[in-house]
C-alpha cells in the first residue's frame, strides 16, 4: 500500500507521452495528485500546481511517485539528486521502472537512515497463496481482450468511475504497474511466480459486500501465446461474474507477434466464458468495449452499432462515449 | 545441466515411498543411477550397489542427488555431514527440496571452496525469454490432464522409452522437479515468473530434426483453477503437434479443490485442442492415457475399451499395459 496523496515527479520528460503514468494518476485519481515536480527542461505538464519538495510536504504529500518513463533503463544522476532529497525530507518513493529503486545503494541507504519506504511496483511485495478456488462473496467483473494493450485498464477505470457516480460500490483492482501507481495498491501479476498467479488474484479480490463490484484489470489475452497463462490465472483466480470483451479494431496482428492474427470477438467470448464457468458457472459476458482511438467518430459509431448487432451485447468506447451501457449491463446481473 | 552419472542419496528414508525421486531416476534413467548411499536406519532400497563416497567417486559418479523427501522442510544435521563431505570429495549436489541447498551457508561455503555446483532444481537457473510464438522445426507432444498428478510425467516417459526402443528420435522434456532430477535438465515451470512461462517452454523445446519428437511433461490442468495458467503456457509455448489426454478415473474431486468435479475427457479434449490451435493450427488429439493404478486389471481393461469407444482414440495405461498404441498414433501424424 502506497501512502497518498502524491507529488508527481515528471523529471526531465521529453514530451507529454513520457509522463503517461502521471497522466493516469491525474486522470483517474485526481484526489491523489497534489502537485507536480518538474525539472529544468521538462516538456510534460499535467496542469497541476508546480511544487518543490518543501511546498509539497507542507501541503501533505506523502509519496513522490515517478510518473515518467526514463530512457535507457537507468535512473539518471539528475533524478537521483531529487530522489535522495525527497527521502531526506520525509517522502516515500514509488516507481514502476524496470531499474528498481531498491537496486540503487544510495537510495537504499538514505531510505533506511530516514525510515522511508521504497515502493518498486514491478515486483511483488507479498507472499501470495496458492489459489483455493473457494467461492467469495461480492461480485467481480473482468476485462478480457482480443489482444494485449487494447484498453482493458481504461475500460475498468471508466466503469469504476461511472459506478461510483451512480452510488454503486465499485473498486478498480490493479494488476499492472501503471494501475498500481494510479490506485496505490494491486498485484504486479506479470512478475508473480507461476504457481501463485491465481492465488494473487484471489488475494486481490477478497470477500466483499454482496452488492460490491471488483473491476479487475485484465492482462494479455487467451489468444496471445506469450502471455495467455497470465490471462488464464485472472479468469480462474478472479472468479468473474461478468466479462467485458475488449478490442482494438485497427490492429493488423497480435502485439509483438507478426505471424498471429487477432481472434474474433466471438472466439474470445466463447473461449473466455467456457473457461470462466469452471470457477464460476454463473459467469456471463455482458458487453464489449472497443478502443476506437484510431477511428473518426462516425466510423467508430458505425463500428459499435455493427458489434452490437452481431454480438447482441452493448458495445461502446467507454473512454470516448462513456461507460453507461456497460454499467447498465452489470447492474442488471 | 546436472552432471551424470549420479550417486543417489537415500539418507535415512523412513520407507520406500519417501525415496520416490531416486525411484524415478532408477526406473527411467538407470544409466545415470550408478549406486545408492544409505545412512544408518534407511528403509528404502533401490536395488542398486550400496556405495560410500570414495567408492562412488572412483566408479565415476559426478553428482550426489538427494533422492529422498525429508520431513519438516529442513536438511537434517545427519544429512549435512554427508553433503559437506561429498562436496569435499568432488561431487556436485542436486536437490529438489523446498529448503534450498543455496540457503545453507555451510554448503555454500564448502562448494565455493571446492569449486563444486549446488543444483536447486526448484528454482530456475536461466533468464528465460518472452515467448515469440515463431514456429519451430521438429515435432512436439504434450500431455494434458483432467487434473493435476494424474500421470502426465509417467505418460511422457513411457512414450519416450517406447519410441527409443523403436529407434525413433524422442526427448522427454521435464517441466517439474522430479522430471528434472531424472533427466538432469529441464524447466521448473511452476517457479518461473509469469511473463516468462511460455518463453521457458519455447526454450525447453527448441528447433530440432523434422522427425524428432519432444515429449513435454504436462503440469496442472486447464480445469484446475490453482494452476491452469501454467497449463496454458505449456499449450502455447509448446506449440504441440499432438496432445495426449491424461486421466485418473477414481478421483472424487480436483486435487486440493474439494468443491470442483473433474471435467470429462471430452471437455478437456475440446478446450485443449481449441487453445493449442492458436499456436499450431495442425495440432491433433491422438490418444488417451489412463492411470489405472487403483483399478483391478479386468476393470481397467474394460474402462480403457469404453474410453476407446467413446472417444474414437487409442486409450491405454502406458505404465501398466505399454505405450505402443499411443506411439503408433504419434507415428501416424
Amino acid at each position: 500500500m502506497i501512502e497518498t496523496p502524491y507529488l508527481l515527479f515528471l523529471g526531465d520528460a521529453p514530451d507529454q507521452l513520457a509522463a503517461k503514468v502521471a497522466q493516469g494518476i491525474k486522470d483517474w485519481r485526481p484526489e491523489f495528485a497534489l502537485g507536480q515536480y518538474r525539472m529544468e527542461g521538462c516538456k510534460a505538464d499535467m496542469g497541476l500546481a508546480d511544487m518543490n519538495l518543501a511546498t509539497a510536504k507542507a501541503a501533505g504529500a506523502k509519496t513522490l511517485v515517478i510518473g515518467v518513463a526514463n530512457r535507457g533503463g537507468v535512473i539518471s544522476p539528475a533524478w537521483k539528486k531529487v530522489l535522495v532529497q525527497a527521502l531526506e525530507e520525509g517522502f516515500d518513493l514509488a516507481s514502476g521502472l524496470h531499474n528498481l529503486l531498491r537496486d540503487e545503494p544510495d537510495l537504499v541507504a538514505v531510505a533506511a537512515a530516514c525510515g522511508r519506504q521504497l515502493h518498486d511496483v514491478r515486483v511483488p511485495s507479498v507472499q501470495y497463496p496458492i489459489a483455493n478456488g473457494i467461492k467469495r462473496t461480492g461480485k467481480r467483473c473482468l476485462a478480457v481482450g482480443t489482444d494485449c494493450s487494447v484498453g482493458k485498464m481504461y475500460t475498468a477505470l471508466c466503469m469504476e468511475r461511472e459506478m461510483r457516480e451512480r452510488g454503486m460500490k465499485a473498486s478498480f483492482r490493479a494488476t499492472g504497474q501503471t494501475g498500481i501507481l494510479i490506485t496505490g495498491d494491486g498485484v504486479p501479476l506479470d512478475a508473480v511466480i507461476a504457481d501463485f498467479m491465481a492465488g494473487s488474484v484471489e488475494y486481490l479480490t477478497p470477500d466483499n459486500d454482496a452488492d460490491h463490484w471488483d473491476l479487475i484489470e485484465g492482462q494479455g489475452s487467451l489468444f496471445h501465446v506469450s502471455y495467455s497463462g497470465v490471462t488464464m490465472a485472472l479468469i480462474h483466480g478472479g472468479q468473474p461474474d461478468a466479462l467485458i470483451l475488449c478490442h482494438e479494431p485497427t490492429r493488423a496482428h497480435m502485439r509483438g507477434l507478426s505471424g498471429y492474427k487477432l481472434p474474433s470477438l466471438e472466439a474470445v467470448r466463447d473461449m473466455a466464458l467456457a473457461l470462466a464457468k469452471v470457477a464460476n458457472p454463473a459467469c456471463q459476458v455482458v458487453g464489449v468495449s472497443v478502443n476506437t482511438q484510431h477511428m473518426p467518430e462516425a466510423e467508430a459509431l458505425a463500428y459499435l452499432a455493427q458489434v452490437e448487432a452481431d454480438m447482441g451485447l452493448p458495445a461502446t468506447d467507454p473512454f470516448r462515449f462513456g461507460a453507461a451501457t456497460l454499467v447498465d449491463a452489470l447492474d442488471a446481473i
